[in-house]
């Protein structure tokens, strides 16, 4: 649609009255340039994880909160910081409508915590554009078949934002943040980490499933409807990062980046009997909750019987190890649950067909006495899980190694 | 419907997830004895003034927050409460679901900011009964013709109750709250301020719209459906006050009580050029914009001009001030505001007919040197507007001369 552009807002952007007026001042001046804004924010700072903390703390023993429940608590976040910022913008005499998740039309299946958008419904939001409105939009939340609230996962404001622009077919997706752009890893880890001009969607991918700050989901709706994303600075004037399809001929590098992912935690368990079947009936349980699961390693200690373990999000441990162990049905020594991971990827579409990347990674984390824990690839990346007290020197040394700084 | 109770906790009662939790445990208590609770919640503690605060703080200039968005963002308090005490009762292994004012079937008109309740469709509620769930539903709001989310003013989880406890034909409705019940007066201004175990809505009314803790329109609401209200502390075992049509035969006292207000504010318009309909001139955008004004004066300063004063909720005080000021068609000398007065009034529907009342409180006041700024009374009340400094003075002299402490 003509001079319709997206932006999202992400919590820290949001995260106070004098910030929400910044932004509303930017996207006010966006309007009078002949632009028709939608915009798609994220809750107040640290909001999340405080509601989260608030139902851990009603909760008796040590059961999960009800996860329908808790997606109407998560949602206020987003609404709070949606209307503010509508207000704001309405007392600069712009006209200025807020809209819920639902009322914008997000449709998403009934995986709470967790939701795929299923649907963008985008009436009411052409609606509000032919009214020459302003459009502010809940990010992070939808309305499942039933009518219940449902949220997208961390980080979710970025598929609503990309789902949105897809939708309504925006010129562009900017996502404004706290960082000024794309880097080539953590620069809180490495500090000569660099920001890239461009990446494509390939490589965007693996560095968001990896750990970068963007919510994977949106880079696939990104790349599956050829919307652009442009990551910037909210607080800064200088250039961002533009997220497209096509490669980066001036780049010559093989490495794009290294993706860092300090939030790892890791179940095994020993000694279950063999049986065909017999990983499906351990992953099942836990797809069925909706929880991801990412390196696996598979021994076999005795003859009959297998070790089985996997690598997932810290967040996700308690709830995992406890549909576990109510698994009657598997036979098995022990379990064992451990945090304190990390996970460290090399990332790079140019890596495809050519070899001895790996083999390099693993003597640089040798040279550092970095002991690795578990080893996954893929055609464009090389991931190892480490303890996370080794990331930092790990991540500098390949980031040296690779020449990333350059 | 039997069986059915519904229970209203205020924001103190929920103030933190201790008490939610203590709150969770007192509902399974009262489900496992056979009851169907339905809860309604307020926002938890202070929550609804600081997102007031928070609305006003990203405003530019001294403009006031739009109202559609300042509903959305204050309905936030009593999402969060209610879904945290739903998830709370949960995780004591009962069936229970939170239900937006919206999902329990409350309709409102659309005066944002203090919406009346036009009708509540209650088959949500019924299908939710039937599956034997404890319902907890967020008080404060309804949503409008237009789909657009509402709020029913300060106080309002009281009416969200009682017309619930209404539609469903609930044998009682409980309000829970942080004091032991209705008080001859407010006990923090008369420290022998006495506990009432009886009162009828007649002299609720006058109560609570006269600054006693209850939303006044739940009141009427209470009254026009034959809905008992027992009004007891959360965290308390002491009995508390029942509130029904009947006139308490054994208490033979003529006043039932003294009301006070101490969010009072005044606007005197000095010399407006007199002409047919004027008054109804100056009222109207008031009452366009939902503010109620409360005691009214008017005086005649030279002919063909008269001055004009009426008091009001002090929370009103600077939007009013602004419109009135913003009415180019009104002409006058000048507009004063003021805040910082009381409004104290004796209640008592056994004053019908009886005089000597007014007289009496005069010149208590008198005796005390209490200067009187206005004055209004009804068959059942007599207010006098004084100076805030002068509200503890004058409610005690008054609590004693009319014997409300025996």
């Amino acid at each position: 649609m003509n001079n319709v552009i997206v932006q999202k807002y992400g919590g820290t952007s949001v995260g106070d009255e004098e910030k929400i007026k910044h932004i509303a001042k930017n996207i006010c001046k966006k309007f009078d340039e002949g632009y028709k804004p939608i915009i798609v924010v994220s809750a107040m700072g640290s909001t999340t994880d405080e509601l989260i903390k608030m139902s851990k703390k009603v909760t008796f023993s040590d059961k999960n909160p009800d996860l329908r429940e808790r997606d109407i608590l998560l949602s206020t976040g987003e609404l709070v910081s949606s209307t503010l910022l509508a207000i704001s913008i309405k007392s600069l005499g712009k006209n200025v409508i807020s809209l819920s998740g639902s009322q914008a039309g997000i449709l998403t299946n009934d995986i709470h915590g967790s939701a795929r958008i299923s649907d963008i419904k985008i009436n009411r939001l052409k609606d509000e554009i032919a009214k020459n409105n302003i459009i502010i939009i809940a990010g992070f939340q939808g309305i499942n078949p039933n009518g219940d609230i449902t949220t997208l996962g961390r980080g979710g404001s970025d598929t609503t934002a990309v789902a949105i622009a897809a939708a309504i077919k925006a010129d562009l997706c900017e996502i404004y943040t706290d960082v000024e752009g794309i880097y080539t890893t953590d620069p809180k880890v490495v500090y000569n980490a660099r920001k890239l001009d461009k990446i494509n969607y390939e490589d965007m991918l693996e560095m968001s499933v990896l750990g970068a700050k963007m919510h994977p989901r949106s880079i696939e709706l990104a790349s599956q409807y050829k919307v652009p994303i442009y990551v910037c600075g909210t607080f800064s004037s200088k250039s961002g990062t533009l997220i497209t399809g096509e490669n980066n001929m001036e780049n010559n590098k093989k490495i794009t980046g290294i993706a860092i992912d300090k939030n790892v935690a890791k179940i095994s368990i020993k000694k279950i009997k063999d049986q065909p079947g017999i990983i499906a009936r351990i992953l099942e349980p836990l797809s069925a909750k909706s929880i991801s699961i990412d390196v696996i390693v598979q021994n076999t200690p005795d003859k009959g019987y297998i070790d089985f373990s996997f690598s997932l999000s810290e967040d996700d441990l308690e709830y995992a190890h406890e549909i576990l162990i109510n698994e009657k049905k598997l036979k098995y020594d022990s379990i064992v649950k451990a945090n304190g991971l990390s996970k460290i990827s090399l990332v790079g579409s140019g890596m495809q067909n050519e070899s001895g990347y790996a083999s390099t990674m693993f003597k640089v984390l040798g040279d550092q006495h970095v002991s690795i824990d578990m080893i996954t690839t893929s055609e464009i990346r090389i991931t190892c899980l480490i303890n996370q007290i080794d990331t930092t020197k790990a991540a500098n040394a390949l980031h040296s190694v690779f020449e990333l700084d350059k």
